[in-house]
């Protein structure tokens, strides 16, 4: 097989077989590919798109180019999440535990922070001597014994996306729905999931802007997790204003373990127990969404749930009465009001920018080798929709210096729209694709 | 600037402006840019074409990366001549001693043969001791002294040009129409001319196999230079047949020098009648191309082009009593005719076809490395429309071994197509474009 033979069947907008990607990726995994000749197909792929058949056969090369997990000694149905980015979305830290209280083991390799969305497993690192790095042995076992792991990169999911995703990084190639689908779903299907419950957001603090781009992307995966033999749901869930209210690692887990408890932003509930409710329904623990909905609120309200959280914290190395009282959870040394600069309602969030600011904060990196200020973030309480007065608090800033509070104040304060009309809120969902 | 954003402007289908073209090809010239990038780029350019602004400043970025030759102080007006390449075409060989013996010098670089297309260095080495190495100090004196010069690279031109095509190489992006023709060009601008006769052919030899395609590519090409500020004619002609009878070096040396004798086949002699024409033309030493014509042939007829050429030969070590006596020019040890399988009516002739016979007699080189005997090759009297009885010569082989002399014949037989039905003689010429 010849890649300039492959490279000029793209090109020409043709269909590339199963062989030719499977030949390519294999090749390119193999440090036998130069680096022009992917790069030229990238870009033809780009322009001339994939069909199905090539996403996923993409998808199943990338996904075989690593370790392949079978958690099946230890889980008899292994369900997994995955969100595509946003800011204040802690719902990992909620999710996992009602899910798992409800006797359905949900073991999870997570991410860092990325731009302005955090990761879970910064958010995780806020308790005391919490880690992440699991060999497989013991991210097995604590799955057999508690039904809860939450871990970073324990085995080596899809090494060939990380060698592409270097490629398409530097010529032009990332924003092609295929190839970020593939990527998303070639670490999913490698990760060994027998379902997969998609969070696809959308909006301003989303890397898709438009309903119409995430649908897309969604029913992508749909499509790859339905073809590779795995049930898969897609949510389409909105992103033009953070999730909850808080935004920062201590922040968010502290808004986590308080939706563990039945409190907490109704927002981020109503999240959590529509993604919770869809994993339960594909694990088949329940009838109908109603029913696993229900399930879930009540493995919340006795309690379970955060039991559950509780032995994974401290089965993890982490300080379990930073669960039983999150005031001792890392706190910020500057707690300040961000107060209304107009009187008005608010039309838009720039959620990006309000990820931004919590980086800024010290709450995220801006290179890859900085270190994270647990405590810091923010709280911003005003949603789309919101009517204040003028120096009415629309949050609060939590901060460890005073020239970085000013900072994200007004970082803060320029990310919203006022109007003086009235602004219907913003929907939590747009839509579900299987 | 960034490379990056280079490769998306394009991808998006944007204009890139000149310091963004000219930056690229500077940075590529000095090992500066990955080749990856360079590669998604010319991807880009590929399946979204650049426009004539952009094609021209590539042309002239590419023109720049080497050498520019200045040849003013040895000729007032400096006129060259490109073929796009084809069977049988030995135009160079007569058209510059025709257009030098009107007292227009010519000192022009040419290039080795190309898979099916010969060369005009290779043709000129049939006669003994005869070199294309030259200095530019000897190139430019004997363009001073004798007006006419056939020469190798003798200066480095548009090097980018060919770190360029090596890439589009193995990444299938040789068949863009503005990369083909900012190659040809930049080369051509390089070489210091101040207007260029184009020769664009179309057909089953040619590298452009259809009418409108070949016009396109002219079209780009006189573009080109007239914004470049060179005097730019394109004529679009023929090559579904050999252009004369000859192919094969020394075969086709001979047939040149019978043209410039008066002699030869009538539709290579049109050929060269045309493009010599329009040189003098462009040369401003004639008022029309009849009258350009007529000087040409008087050129012809009283003897002084061929003077010109075998003082060329003589001083570039050759020897010229091969001028005056071809026979003494190599000559293969088995000739034979090839005769007419069917009697009929000649319906089309595989011109690439004929070219690799020739090739594969030993006339061409399939690797880098082989030799050429001079001597081989075919003669192919027959033209599409030419009617035959079954026996009748439709042309003959010189070879130099039994084995390849029977594939040879197999291969010319197997190149025509034959039909009982009257075809019409094929035009010689399919427009002029300036």
């Amino acid at each position: 097989m010849r890649m300039v033979d492959i490279i000029e069947k793209k090109r020409d907008g043709r269909e590339l077989s199963t062989q030719e990607i499977t030949w390519f990726i294999h090749t390119m995994s193999a440090d036998r590919m130069p680096d022009y000749q992917a790069a030229a197909l990238l870009m033809a792929i780009y322009l001339r798109g994939m069909t199905r058949r090539e996403t996923v056969d993409l998808t199943l090369a990338m996904a075989r180019s690593g370790d392949q997990l079978d958690l099946h000694d230890v889980a008899p149905f292994v369900i997994d999440k995955h969100s595509s980015g946003g800011v204040g979305d802690k719902t990992t830290l909620v999710v996992q535990p009602l899910v798992a209280a409800c006797g359905v083991p949900v073991g999870k390799m997570s991410g860092r922070g990325l731009g302005s969305s955090g990761g879970t497993l910064d958010k995780m690192e806020s308790f005391t001597g919490w880690r992440p790095d699991l060999t497989l042995a013991q991210f097995k076992k604590q799955l057999a014994d508690i039904g809860l792991v939450l871990a970073g990169q324990t085995a080596v999911l899809a090494p060939a996306d990380g060698k592409l995703y270097a490629l398409r990084d530097v010529t032009a190639t990332v924003a092609s729905m295929p190839l970020i689908a593939a990527s998303i779903m070639s670490k999913k299907l490698a990760a060994g999931a027998d379902a997969i419950v998609l969070d696809v957001k959308t909006g301003s603090g989303a890397f898709m802007p438009t309903v119409a781009a995430a649908q897309e992307l969604a029913q992508i995966m749909v499509d790859i997790g339905t073809d590779a033999g795995r049930k898969t749901v897609a949510l389409l869930s909105d992103m033009n204003q953070p999730l909850g209210h808080a935004v920062g690692n201590a922040l968010e887990v502290k808004e986590a373990i308080a939706a563990l408890q039945g409190g907490g932003p109704a927002d981020f509930w109503a999240h959590c127990l529509e993604v919770a409710g869809h994993m339960l329904l594909l694990a088949g623990k329940a009838g109908s969404l109603d029913e696993a909905k229900a399930m879930v609120t009540q493995a919340r309200d006795d309690g379970r749930a955060r039991q559950k959280f509780r032995a994974m914290v401290t089965a993890q190395g982490g300080d379990g009465r930073q669960v039983d009282d999150p005031a001792l959870l890392p706190v910020a040394s500057l707690i300040e009001p961000v107060l209304a600069s107009q009187a008005g309602t608010v039309a838009a969030i720039n959620t990006a920018a309000i990820g931004w600011a919590a980086v800024h904060l010290g709450g995220g990196r801006l290179v890859k080798t900085d270190k994270i200020d647990h405590a810091v973030g923010l709280i911003l309480r005003t949603k789309v929709g919101s009517q204040l007065q003028a120096g009415e608090p629309i949050g609060e800033i939590h901060a460890n210096d005073p020239a970085k509070l000013t900072q994200a104040r007004a970082e803060v304060l320029a990310a919203i729209t006022w109007t003086d009309e009235a602004v219907r809120p913003l929907p939590h969902f747009y839509g579900t694709l299987s």
